[in-house]
């Protein structure tokens, strides 16, 4: 018991850092600084809780949320990839495996098997949970980002037809909500916050 | 459908501002800034899966999870309070209710009281879950304030009595995690990180 507890506090130790990994999306109560990967894992795991009933399928929400608290902890050592960054992907998923295989590797076997079994199926985005929680995530930053007059689209000048191409996957979770964020990315376009 | 989608919104947007109310523990990674208390939220829901086998009872954690979520989002209308402040409890526990009112008053009815329930059986520290989700919520600042040195004990002037008799509540939640607690205590105190 004594061994698998200190397993446990050195990899929750080890999770602190997440709340030093900086996204593209800033908080505006904050002044405006850049939101950190632990907040929004907090915030994209609560968005679970309140729109659970706009699901394309029904789901096990307890699973959809323990994704979303878990799904962003491999930035620890990989850092946060921008989405709409085409040119970072292959070698950010190499680098992703490695960090999950470190950190659930500092848990007693069977509970780090089982975090990094939850983990791929987010990754893979074919489960209910998994399409859902990807959709979520997907979301949530054009939400905030429509909310800030399109201030990370603004400052890294992306386009009406990226934002469609990346975050059309919602559609697979949520067609309620790609169906909302198809009106909020024209909305953001009228308002000259996305390039043509 | 679409009415109920626009007021679970409006409340997740307004949760953005959890993310700006700022705890007396510092970040380590993060240049020793102060913890915020929607990160902090996210720390200890990951706890909770770490650390559930740990509870004295057993629990439904995906339960324990919610309420952890969801625990401090009255703080965006009352602020945090200091847990070794004795003054600031009964106004704050007033402060607190009307915030959760407000909160949980956005969403729909149904939704709604769910939500606050969760809430209040979080403050009521009565169920199994509630028990477990206070003990974890108490257990770590003290282990990210014993990783930093002392940091938050020696700052705010605290004394080994005051964190004893504070956190002992940890044992109605987890005998484990309460014996864990007491023996970091003890060392912090001979680090000379804690008053006599």
């Amino acid at each position: 018991m004594s061994q698998r507890l200190e397993q446990q506090l050195n990899l929750l130790i080890e999770l602190d850092k997440l709340k030093s990994v900086l996204r593209r999306t800033r908080v505006r109560s904050a002044q405006g600084r850049l939101e950190n990967s632990a907040e929004h894992s907090w915030h994209v795991a609560m968005m679970a809780l309140l729109l659970q009933e706009h699901a394309n399928e029904p789901v096990d929400i307890a699973k959809v949320v323990k994704m979303l608290l878990l799904h962003d902890v491999v930035e620890i050592d990989a850092g946060d990839t921008f989405v709409y960054d085409a040119h970072a992907s292959l070698e950010q998923e190499q680098k992703e495996l490695e960090a999950a295989q470190r950190l659930f590797g500092l848990l007693p076997d069977d509970q780090g098997e089982e975090l990094f079994a939850l983990w791929r199926e987010f990754e893979q985005a074919e489960s209910a949970e998994a399409k859902f929680a990807k959709a979520l995530d997907r979301l949530i930053p054009m939400l905030l980002n429509y909310h800030n007059e399109g201030q990370s689209w603004i400052e890294n000048q992306v386009t009406q037809q990226q934002v469609l191409q990346v975050n059309q996957k919602i559609e697979k979770g949520s067609q309620v909500l790609w169906d909302k964020a198809k009106s909020l990315i024209e909305e953001a376009a009228a308002n000259g916050w996305l390039r043509n």
